[in-house]
């Protein structure tokens, strides 16, 4: 069973996956082997290479077979164990929770050579309906604080699959970074009651220095404090703090600008690796003291998708200080994305 | 000149290293080329293709010439301008300060193909040394609130040279992960009047499950919940918070425990590409609050080293999250870098 820890002078918990049990002669460097279709476990056919799917978007019926447009199925090595208790316990000083959790593929498409951002709006939608239907089904498990949805595109981004594909992970703890997030957001709100993030979308819409693309219902733009070069972030121009909620002609307005920014960060960058992670409410149904802690939230909080390109490689400075140093102001990446030609 | 930004949402402050303007283009990637000694600007005899040296540790006299055990010089390319006024502004809702700050490069060796590990003890005492002196020095100046030593040592790490060296860097705010760190410290002391890294180290050093390697004036060990596989944290064993007043017999006895160390990692790992962070108490001559704000940090705060070899790749989950998924339990990692015949 895996592990969660605790670093009680950092104040983050970690995923200790001792099933992995990685020696020293396991972390010789070799490149992802290019993937063909012929064996690649997420390629329509191949439906019994991975564990049974969770859920599938099929016209007609059928299940782990053929005939679908979005996929879901477990992790074949999952960071998390889906089964039993949270049991937990202090290790002296030290905690731990069992490494209770889920995590879940979600394959964007049956076709293998198709990248996220070359795919149809209707098909985009489809992914993102996925993400809001497992979101929601997950959600109403008491035992997972969190549910993080992410993509890893390309090697630089740590892709170990070629197919495109995106995964979730819940969590019996709240990740540090959107605890962070969520506290910084609760305390904007009562000392203002506006949303933080409805404020910052405020002033960029007026200045329009860091916008890449602003569409009716959604925004996209380069932060303020970018960390990486071509940083971005995506939000709904209308207040809202839970992905799980999205009517089906909002994950379809959403589908169109996703793609819009996606072919503007290609098309700059040359097809870069890149991240993509979700960041939406926390799950209000888990623990017991959450009703109260988390009270202003359908007010304080607004869901965002953050995309990283990966560009450079990132030294131990950032890892040991959490200082990042962006060479590319935001404001010129904002430009070139802005000023691309579609 | 630079600027730091502060992110509203995720509270940190990062460097927008704008002299460095860096286009899309300017990111293709290309593989760092090795370098001979015949250019490297740290050989001896090449003391003109750096900056004005800092210091230098020379057994007999001369300036910007050969004959110096190790040498610092300013960083050719800074991320932060060491001339100006902190300069502190809002941009609307937001906040930035001119990019102030110090860059500085320690050149380890005269010898173009020695690692830090190669090293006599002797010689990794004076690096120490120059650590130690540069830090006390750069204390002095009030508008740096702290000063992070660190190294990157192979691709993999983000080194961009081969001929080894160290860097530091001075900034006017304190780095996020510091930041935490103090408050825990802080948090801990307030309520048990005991630092929480003596504590630590109660533990390990009585379980010894962790332990790498345990000397009479130092120990390093796998932190309970390390983020990265084979992850080490060196402290000393009597409780100190200020790296920039330790004597130089500390240094010696220093240098002996981390040679030891590095070669433990070296040889358990195949010469892995790795950082090294060193953690010492805040500037308490910046900013006026300090001496209020930093009452109990004598007490309350204990300097280490993170080593961090970089095995595999950091995907983007971890980016996003601040949560890590780490596949070699810290206590297998100890014992195989214990074991290690040297």
């Amino acid at each position: 069973m895996p592990e969660l820890r605790h670093d009680p002078i950092q104040k983050r918990w970690v995923i200790i996956a001792s099933e992995r049990g990685r020696r020293p002669m396991d972390f010789t460097p070799h490149a992802v082997a290019p993937q063909s279709e012929a064996t690649c476990p997420f390629c329509p056919g191949h439906e019994s290479l991975t564990p049974h799917e969770i859920l599938a978007f099929r016209p007609s019926g059928g299940v782990n077979a053929p005939g679908w447009g979005v996929r879901v199925v477990p992790n074949r090595f999952p960071a998390l164990m889906i089964e039993g208790e949270l049991g937990r316990a202090a290790v002296g000083q030290y905690d731990r929770i069992n490494g209770i959790g889920a995590h879940e593929v979600i394959i964007e498409t049956p076709e293998h050579h198709k990248s996220l951002a070359e795919l149809p709006p209707t098909q985009i939608a489809l992914v993102l309906r996925a993400y809001r239907d497992r979101l929601a089904d997950l959600m109403k498990d008491s035992r997972f604080k969190y549910i993080v949805v992410f993509k890893n595109h390309g090697d630089a981004a740590g892709a170990s699959l070629a197919h495109s594909h995106s995964q979730l992970i819940a969590t019996p703890v709240t990740p540090r970074t959107v605890a962070i997030e969520l506290a910084a957001a609760r305390e904007h709100f009562r000392l203002k009651e506006r949303c933080i993030f409805c404020d910052i979308l405020a002033q960029e819409t007026e200045t329009r220095k860091r916008i890449v693309a602003m569409g009716p219902h959604y925004v996209t733009l380069c932060p303020y404090a970018s960390r990486f070069p071509f940083e971005m972030m995506l939000m709904p121009r209308r207040h809202q703090h839970d992905f799980s909620t999205l009517s089906d002609e909002a994950l379809n307005q959403l589908a169109h600008h996703l793609k819009d920014v996606l072919l503007r960060m290609n098309k700059s960058l040359g097809n870069p690796s890149y991240n993509f992670l979700l960041h939406t409410c926390p799950n209000t149904r888990a623990g017991i003291q959450r009703a109260e802690y988390w009270k202003t939230l359908e007010a304080d909080f607004h869901w965002h998708i953050e995309i990283l390109p990966r560009l450079s490689n990132v030294a131990g400075f950032e890892w040991g200080t959490g200082f990042y140093i962006n060479p590319t102001p935001p404001e010129e990446a904002a430009t070139y994305m802005r000023e691309v030609r579609l």
